[in-house]
């Protein structure tokens, strides 16, 4: 097996799917991106992310692809079955992902989490490159992450490594996760917690980047809302930089476009919470933007064909 | 280098100091245990220590051993320097124990935190053998912990990952942890936060056994404010949990002698916070109890010496 062809690599997020295919020195070609419908279904998700898949095969012909790596949401199991989703993915979990796509693109297939497929991505292509210890956070609709040790992913028992959105964060409030649980982080510091205490103050349904925008124009709730948010993110990581001593962490999905607004804050935050060592840790942000999965997904995907036997 | 050889373990706690020659197959010859003379300095500690050390030795004089782990509180760096140690060990950061120790024994000398010694221990001879991903995690007079994945120790850039005592609890006090924090683990569920809680609320000073004991003998009080620190316990493991995936959370140090009154909280807090995945996680208990840093020390000792050229 030739360890240089170009793989492809597919995202499939709860809002937005993208593929494109990524030659062995992480160069992405025909990258396109399409929105999620996963109101319609696990079958309607499917079927779009096959045709995203199949318009980034059409775009780069002139590559031999030989296999593909696909990052999806939801917790993936080793046979690359979704065992569990949110509800940001009606019917996913049960979906075998591994298989389908095997018999559609007829091409070998590896599936794993979208947030593992980023740590990666970012680990050996993006802002986590040579670092031993990475935490990669990606904070949008939810939050996620994926540890890197010695460059490699640590998955967990369960495929869910990295799961610092479900982190109890300190607070004299009280409220819901989506997991069920309370005040864990994604409850106060993902994108849809930030715009339902926007709505709460200011009775005005904003999404984020026009919160955003409102606090770089000097509105001051929109601007001291989304501080408190990167606030307590901050000391979120914090105490996970403590557990985990990274030389790194790097913050990626949507709220990494807010760096010039929560870089200060966050910084705060985890100072106040780390231990002498671990407070040194670093702080980046995502350098590979939306193509993170996807090319974190196509290099779990090189790894797996160097592995497989020729016979195969 | 015979691999077979037998190591000198020693470990030097905030409280005690122990020594024990150790075999290839983790059997312990001449274990012995003194108080730390903590008050006294890290002259004090380290003549104690060598003390300890030698009659270690001197039990197990048939058995040739040519190398020394010292497991010791406080971080340690690269070199076996103490960079940074609690006020549980006055004037201890800054100690070379690497090389007094290799000065006074004449052999080899390998350093690493007490705790990351104990994770080894459990992880390689202990209650977390066999296992892919583990937390380790000492409750005593602080809170430690130590992260194996696929049975190595995750020791992190400053040498504190595992630090589990100080990520934050989700609680509407407020309380001081002795790193300086708000609101971590340590302050809630260490030995001394629950002896001073029992205090506040009683007006009598007793020590953790004590209040233990009250607790099996019907005591609501005592039994009431075991069960609040186990129950944040778990639910901090819960987080951990959700960060970590790993397959086993082992409890060591001197609370898990209270296996029977904390084993219920501490699992019901872990229920409480972990997502579907990680909540699956086994929940054991030390099996090598004192001994398991000095062990797990020896074992690096080990390690060290298989990797050393012959020619050194």
């Amino acid at each position: 097996m030739n360890g240089n062809a170009a793989m492809l690599g597919v995202d499939i997020g709860g809002t937005k799917i993208a593929a494109a295919v990524v030659t062995s020195d992480g160069h992405v070609v025909g990258f396109n991106q399409r929105h999620t419908p996963a109101a319609d279904g696990s079958e309607a998700v499917v079927e779009e992310a096959l045709t995203v898949a199949r318009a980034a095969l059409a775009q780069s012909m002139d590559a031999a692809v030989v296999g593909c790596g696909i990052g999806t949401a939801g917790t993936v199991d080793t046979h690359g079955v979704i065992t569990h989703a949110t509800s940001a993915l009606p019917g996913w979990a049960g979906t075998d992902v591994r298989a389908i796509f095997h018999r559609a693109l007829g091409m070998p297939v590896v599936v794993l989490n979208d947030v593992h497929a980023m740590a990666i991505g970012e680990g050996r292509y993006g802002a986590a490159v040579g670092s031993a210890d990475a935490l990669v956070v990606a904070v949008g609709t939810g939050i996620g992450g994926g540890i890197l040790h010695d460059g490699q992913l640590v998955i967990g028992a369960s495929g869910s490594a990295g799961s610092i959105g479900h982190v109890p964060v300190s607070i004299p409030d009280r409220r819901r996760c989506p997991c069920g649980g309370w005040n864990h982080l994604e409850a106060y510091a993902a994108g849809p917690a930030i715009e339902a205490r926007y709505a709460e103050v200011t009775g005005l349904p904003h999404r984020l980047p026009t919160i955003a925008a409102q606090a770089r124009a000097g509105d001051s709730v929109a601007g001291t809302l989304i501080k408190e948010a990167a606030e307590l993110l901050g000391r979120a990581l914090g105490g996970a930089a403590n557990l985990l001593d990274p030389d790194i962490i790097v913050i990626a999905g949507g709220v990494a476009a807010l760096e010039d607004l929560i870089t200060e804050p966050v910084l705060r935050g985890l100072a106040d919470e780390a231990l002498p060592g671990p407070r040194r840790v670093r702080i980046g942000f995502s350098s590979l933007g939306a193509a993170a999965a996807v090319v974190g997904a196509a290099s779990i995907a090189r790894d797996s064909a160097a592995h497989r036997p020729e016979a195969r």
